[in-house]
């Protein structure tokens, strides 16, 4: 639990899959999903995050959660907490302590505030009391919170806990190469990669997204360092139709769960509410998007 | 624990005090406030609501504040959930019934979505889960979700736990007008009684909200009943400036714990970040605000 | 047109009237209203802003409402700009320096940037092209622009030409002391008069703002600077749970016409698509508050 | 000027250049950019749009940049109004019939007000007013206004003389299938293309939308019709990269612009201010998207 940067590549961002009449966390289908993920050789995992439903789960189903991808694969782990204030944070942190040990590569703290001072004592005030290193995850969508990149990378520079940063205030590549021109901090994309190519030249350390094929993230990351552009280009190319399929705002995670489900890693593609599920009209062109992605496989 | 309608009156939402140097809860600050409130007769209380900044406290911190408000009065006791899904909101109220028991008088649930279907069914299922009656709260402000007043009545109307509503979306009078003429369930005004001559006139069935002097809620809703609108706005006449000041966006939990902290009902006046304290330049106006309120009590 | 500082006092901003048929401007209306404005001793009038409903008149029609207060009244005109971006704000301030000539006493310009020197250069953009003093209206609800009170001043501090700055971003007090304490420009407070006690206090110049009775603004201005807080508090007090309920989000305008026409200073209280009107639910009440404000001025 | 519908294919939306020094509407790279549209053979322009920064252009300028227009090529035009509001909204249709003539294909309309009644009435006065066929502009992020899609189809059934639908509120494809479903009216898609594929499979009667290279929106829609689904993913996947990097939040137009500019179909990439232009950080990514693209075109 060193405050070690995270290692660069593609941090699967897992979601939690549900039983479909009632809706209870399926440890089975978490346990595919997330050993698809070891076997296609990801850096990490990153788990309880927005695409995890963490908000929409009971403290034992957090819990739960989080023992049943310790137990299924070997990776490092990053875990997020909901919270945005510093007390119930640390709670979350210790949680994630307690389950996940010496796995724990991180626990990812959101920007809950303009004032890079007052994000520097959050963070300080996390890792003091948790010992974890933070992953800060700037996503003012989610947060209603805008920072500038200089104050971001400002609050960054003075916490020495921060292992990495995901930035998720668009645009993205601008930002990423504010955070990395000042700090020493590896920053991830995430947004679910429709920006992944050109967070890459803008300096990212890889992804930290869902996308039904974390193997299109790895190819272009792979691809990015072996032979940058051109071929990120050409391996990242054939996703992309998908990726922005998937990203489409407030059903995108509906769709990611239901593509899932298409491709078998998961039994049911439910979301809990009040989220919206997957628009009946989308359903062919996901099966065309599917196909074609396949296509490229193989 | 029955799904008694909130009587009417005025129930105090009670703030929590913090200790000056390490703002850990202040235990003895917090028990004087709610003695305060007892002696002045509210109906009752609310606890762990936006102006108990309830999202800045542990779960642990969550406990003891309950513990402390049970054991400081003997008042039918509101407890706020602040999570806004299914399965944390059934936590937060199962932590309520456990420590107020039989002086549970209602589990305060956030509205959550606009669509009157799926807001009935989360309160079904906290209700099934718990046991517990329901203050729905529609604070845009806070969650973000916008509801239309129809649309919340048509929510409230097929759920039969429903025990009140806290109607705090701005122009409230109207709402409450709406909700009272198409439910049986009363409606109580917050946002500090700014509106709360209208929100009484409007049919409201009282005010459940945060402010230094409490007395004068209770003075205005106690001569609405007694002599209509002219003798309400005799007797709130004189706090009106105070309300207003203390209504200011975004630093109003700061004014008001401040004003506590000069009538010497808390010890300390801090608000955990990344709320703002009270501006230095407003010290000298709330001394004279509330030099004038003393003035019209005496 | 020389860029002199406004007056202080209360600055009486102009609704424009519409006919009850067919919605056109009512200038025989308009006219007895600037009338009034004229007879109860307003330091000077603003027209053609938000409560004007300028977004939603023509060009023929906003040279009209103009030419109408012209004639009507022989008080300093500030006019509303409704445009964000310098070259149409200069369109609309070249009209206003036709028809108002020498007594144009400022162009109110909306605060369209978070940058400083963004907002100082389009000031001096605006001013360069029309010679006109320039009030700058902070009002984040109807521009979706959030700049600091700090960056405000520092925009203000550098452009000459401002002559006031119209706070509208609450909480405005703290703002508002800010603006005096670092810059020479008087600063009015808006927003239906609310806050105007705690205005005053923080040190602003007097009141820009509607309300159906704007002879409650200039007794608490004239009480404030004859006898300070106390003063101005007894001067105010009768008017104030009027002033809230006219405050009303969304509604409010729609309110306050309405109390206009019951005074008998307009003949018609519509308001243009898409806004609302007053919901028949608070006619009674408002004509309570009409008595008891009728009450206070005999 | 007749109520017919839109003709479906690509409308191409005109940025304005301005001259590189004075930030003037340069004339000669506009003729330049619309004759570009007409030799690559778009069905149409849509001119001050969002993307023609139509908000930030004086009266005059607004009439120039048609003027200039309308010389340049024989396409039909639909032309943006940028206020919201009835009566300035017919003094700007007014000006496009008086400059475009029989040439007028549309005049484009924001939705002003989530209530389909409301929606209609505006729509209807428009066209009484003006005889102008309308295409209904669903642009949440630019007016701050959600209506929802059943709504919208709701409104614009109701309404003879809307000639088509830009539907710009995320997510588009679901919203389109709607659209189609319930009206006869063409829906096209705009967002800068990064749903394209997906609009037409919802339905979409093609893209109207600004793109640097907008050969690759044409290439997919006529794709889409020879071969579907297969053969519209061929054509469009190597612009798709670029799409995404066009649309970036905020920087958007900036970047397009000067990606028009090094293409050299306009002189200067400079965008008005409070906008941001392009970071200096994406110069090398841009470079290297158009080099692919370009690619992709030989």
């Amino acid at each position: 639990m060193a405050a070690e940067p995270l290692a660069p590549g593609v941090w699967g961002v897992v979601a939690t899959p549900f039983t479909g009449s009632t809706q209870d966390v399926d440890a089975a289908s978490l346990a595919k999903l997330v050993d698809h993920y070891s076997r296609i050789g990801v850096t990490g995992l990153t788990v309880l995050g927005v695409f995890g439903e963490a908000v929409r789960l009971s403290a034992a189903e957090k819990r739960a959660v989080l023992e049943v991808v310790v137990d299924s694969a070997d990776l490092p782990i990053v875990v997020g907490a909901s919270s945005t204030s510093t007390a119930p944070v640390i709670d979350e942190v210790a949680l994630a302590t307690e389950v996940v040990g010496d796995r724990l590569a991180g626990a990812m703290v959101q920007v809950n505030t303009p004032d890079p001072e007052l994000l520097a004592r959050q963070l300080d005030a996390v890792h003091a009391a948790t010992g974890a290193g933070l992953v800060v995850q700037d996503y003012p969508l989610v947060t209603g919170v805008a920072i500038s990149a200089a104050d971001l990378a400002a609050a960054v520079e003075r916490v020495e806990s921060v292992v990495a940063v995901k930035a998720e205030a668009p645009p993205t590549p601008p930002a990423i190469a504010t955070l990395t021109a000042r700090t020493g901090v590896p920053v991830f994309g995430g947004l679910g990669g429709v920006g992944l190519l050109d967070e890459l030249a803008a300096g990212s350390a890889g992804a930290m997204t869902g996308f039904s094929f974390p193997e299109g993230l790895k190819a272009c990351v792979d691809a990015w360092w072996r032979g940058g552009y051109q071929a990120a280009l050409e391996a990242y190319l054939g996703y992309l139709p998908l990726v922005n399929f998937e990203a489409q705002a407030r059903i995108g995670l509906a769709v990611r769960k239901e593509a899932l489900r298409r491709r078998g890693l998961i039994s049911g593609s439910g979301v809990r509410a009040p989220a919206s599920g997957m628009p009946e009209t989308l359903a062919e062109q996901l099966d065309r998007h599917l196909a074609a992605v396949e296509n490229v496989e193989n």
